[in-house]
């Protein structure tokens, strides 16, 4: 890393494509993609070793391994990780430091993944990667990883992490090689930092940020998390929902009676269940109907409200891929993700399907997720669907309910709601937000996707809100990539492309 | 079997004890409880080994294992069984002809039991019996089979169809022994017909009934079969209601979405069902709000009125052992069964607890079983259930719905019924009827609760609708066994007793 870069190099890139005309790219990232392009191969065998290990936030032995391995390829780098222990799973911290640095960049990504269901991947284990020709859905088949490149940038790997998050951790450190290859240096310090229970709820998160605070230090955050716009183009996000998740009980007979001796007269926990969680949503408008719940929103500034307008509406032809006529409520989807949510993820009551048995229920469950918004606080936002809850005509307690309790009240709902965190939004006007927009569309000659409030969640809020540093999301997988679901995968060539973008980032001035 | 029971006998005995005052029984029913107490171990020991015989209808290898047992257990009694062929599970039937008979008796059990989910079930498997001190929610714990009596009335027997409905065939045959043993003789021939596949909905049983329609032809049907009533007293019901089930299914995204990039905007299926079935019934009342549902109900005659006012009123006692604060709809427990029912049995959606993801789910199932009355055609019920979900603005297929049918219709549902089977009702005023009400109270000396409608569903209309022939059921477990549950439970002192009201009925003149 010897060549420092000059303005020029952002000058030469200043006209802006939204095409992806290779032409309006820096010279730098010219030879950032010549460099991947002759080492797809190692590249791929690089990202599908480190897939292989299992990594659900809950297995702590699984998880050390997946920090040892990547404290070795961040060594192979030349950076010196070192692991920034909690009560449970270890965080992954190193830094590339650059003489005379007048900037200093934490990225920031996290090692693991959500827990998988191996019996509805389709003919794979979740951590035994497979590459097919496209995407499963438009009929792709397995094919060989091959032994010598090029990959066709319409091949992705389905593995559980593939998109989220293990790619963009392997797209930084190869866009670390490609950078030094062409002997370019960063002006700014780098920093990593890699978490390994996000998707478990950051618990430690807060704690580390405060206790490294001096160690993680930085100008600017960027979190390379979250999927890329659909059509494609660099995105940014200022802001991520925040989310706490509850899960909600609600209680019939001490144990499953008889349907027929019974039915019509045992009060049945899952049609309550049902009648309850329609009382929270509006079937016409998509509105939540409980109290308070859109109070604290902070509206979006004129210039977030410009930024939205500008991004492309892609809506209709996601209406179409996902098989939907029509969406939940009026409005494009990237106004509607600035709002809280309220979304059953799971209900579970006995039995359905070859298992199902003619019985009243014992319980019936509802599995929630919140998703919050700038201003909107989780226990506030907890507290107001349990007072919904009441105001149904239940006793809401928060733990199992003894018989005695079960025989006092009709209507009777347990809740049990995670810690949650806070939404963040950094705004886009300021000074780093704007040099990051300028290295990123610069450098790739894209004209990029600005948006304030990212739908998915990320625990960003921690450098914000602790550190004040001002945070934004750089995503670089495909849309489409199943995160959360069976048959996560990642599209190679948005792989390509965000190793592009990435080292775009790491050139901010 | 060379004594014929007179009269007297029946005279002795007409002084009725609801208290089960034991002198007022006849001295037949007391020689049958000498029998019983005499042979305690052996009577447990048959019931255990028929128990371990896995009894699923899918599989139909073990069913005909069952089958053989049965043959097997029939001849040690002189019976000459034979298996009654259908394209699935075999019948089996064997008869017993007295001599100068003017009367036949068909008595009906199933072999069959419901599905089990091992994984429920404390601390045994279905098929291996364990006896318990008490009832489990009683704290029951776990002793080894005496190798001598008496057993303790208290005591139960664990396992799949320990209830429902292996115990009444051993029942049945155990009060041959015992009128054997006593040297009496039924007046009446003895047939009986056992099924193996109630469970799984009966779909051979009109079949079987039409091809041997006088191999099977009888004055009576009497089928042990259901739960006696919680009092504890001899049970008889004239009618049990039918049953037809449906399986419901709401569409969402062709695949799970994450919840914060899309939720807001994506349909949730979940929050759809939960609102599709919401509608169909008032949660004040507990009436379904489905139109017409309750149209055809037939209404109960001044006879059956007159029987459920004096049938005992154990609600109260019920709602307490099921913790229970009130039920969910006004007016008595045994009078709410002559109603139709919509039931939901079970609900599944993506996943929740520990295996929750936040994503909104593909799809949302809910199986409901619709129980009906008298008169209350299944096919017809189905159809005012789909009319009331297209009511909804939903459109309603029969199959897996194509892409482009998702794409086209922002409110899909699938519902796949099964076939059903109606109610029946046989008039208590029938000659027969009141020979068997005169049987049973003479000989038990104890009054009985007449029940116009088992909750529950049996197939018995193809004995009363198709045969023709008037149809009672005489259930002799305790009402508290799990049936269709796990847990399921006989508890020794109704077993017992049991044989003694079976033995009555095959005692009608």
């Amino acid at each position: 890393m010897r060549r420092v870069i000059g303005l020029g190099c952002i000058a030469a890139a200043a006209s802006l494509s939204a095409a992806g005309d290779s032409s309006a790219q820096s010279d730098l990232i010219r030879e950032v993609r010549a460099y991947r392009s002759a080492h797809e191969v190692e590249i791929v065998r690089e990202l599908v070793e480190f897939l292989k290990l299992p990594n659900v936030a809950a297995d702590e032995p699984a998880m050390r391994r997946n920090a040892a391995a990547l404290v070795e390829l961040m060594g192979r780098r030349g950076i010196e990780a070192r692991l920034l222990e909690t009560p449970g799973v270890p965080y992954v911290f190193g830094e590339l430091r650059v003489p005379g640095a007048v900037r200093t960049i934490l990225f920031y990504c996290h090692y693991d993944g959500q827990p998988v269901d191996p019996e509805r991947w389709t003919g794979q284990d979740p951590f035994e990667p497979v590459l097919r020709d496209r995407a499963l859905e438009a009929g792709g088949r397995t094919i060989e990883f091959p032994s010598q490149g090029p990959f066709d940038p319409e091949w992705r790997v389905y593995a559980r992490s593939a998109a989220d998050d293990k790619s963009p951790i392997i797209a930084l450190l190869t866009a670390l090689d490609a950078l030094a290859a062409t002997g370019a240096r960063p002006v700014a310090n780098l920093k990593f930092l890699f978490e390994g229970d996000e998707e478990a709820g950051s618990s430690h998160l807060g704690q580390v940020v405060r206790e490294h605070a001096k160690l993680l230090a930085a100008d600017l955050v960027v979190a390379a998390d979250g999927p890329r716009d659909p059509s494609g183009l660099p995105t940014l996000y200022f802001g991520a929902r925040g989310i706490i998740t509850a899960e909600l009980t609600v209680y019939g007979p001490v144990r499953p009676l008889h349907s027929g001796h019974y039915g019509n007269w045992a009060t049945n926990p899952a049609m309550r269940l049902a009648q309850l969680l329609a009382s929270m949503k509006d079937p016409a408008t998509g509105r939540v109907l409980v109290k308070g719940f859109y109070d604290d929103v902070r509206p979006l500034s004129d210039f977030e409200r410009q930024a939205l307008a500008q991004a492309p509406d892609d809506d209709g032809a996601q209406l179409s891929e996902f098989g939907l006529a029509a969406p939940e409520a009026a409005g494009r989807r990237l106004e509607l993700l600035n709002q809280p949510s309220l979304n059953v993820r799971g209900l579970r009551s006995a039995w359905v399907g070859d298992q199902a048995r003619t019985i009243i229920p014992d319980v019936a469950v509802a599995s929630l997720d919140l998703r919050l918004v700038k201003d909107v606080r989780p226990q506030t936002q907890v507290e107001r669907l349990i007072s919904h809850i009441e105001g149904q005509g239940y006793l809401v307690v928060g733990e199992e309910p003894d018989l005695d309790t079960r025989r006092r009240h009709p209507r009777l709902a347990r809740v049990v709601a995670s810690r949650g965190y806070p939404a963040f939004r950094t705004s886009m006007d300021l000074p780093m937000s704007q040099a990051l927009i300028a290295a990123v569309e610069g450098h790739t000659g894209q004209a990029s996707v600005k948006l304030p409030t990212l739908g998915g969640s990320v625990p960003l809020y921690q450098f914000t809100d602790v550190l004040g540093v001002p945070t934004v999301g750089v995503p670089i997988v495909n849309h489409d990539n199943n995160q959360h679901s069976p048959n996560e995968n990642l599209r190679l060539g948005s792989f390509w492309s965000g190793i592009e973008i990435l080292a775009a980032a790491m050139l901010l001035r």
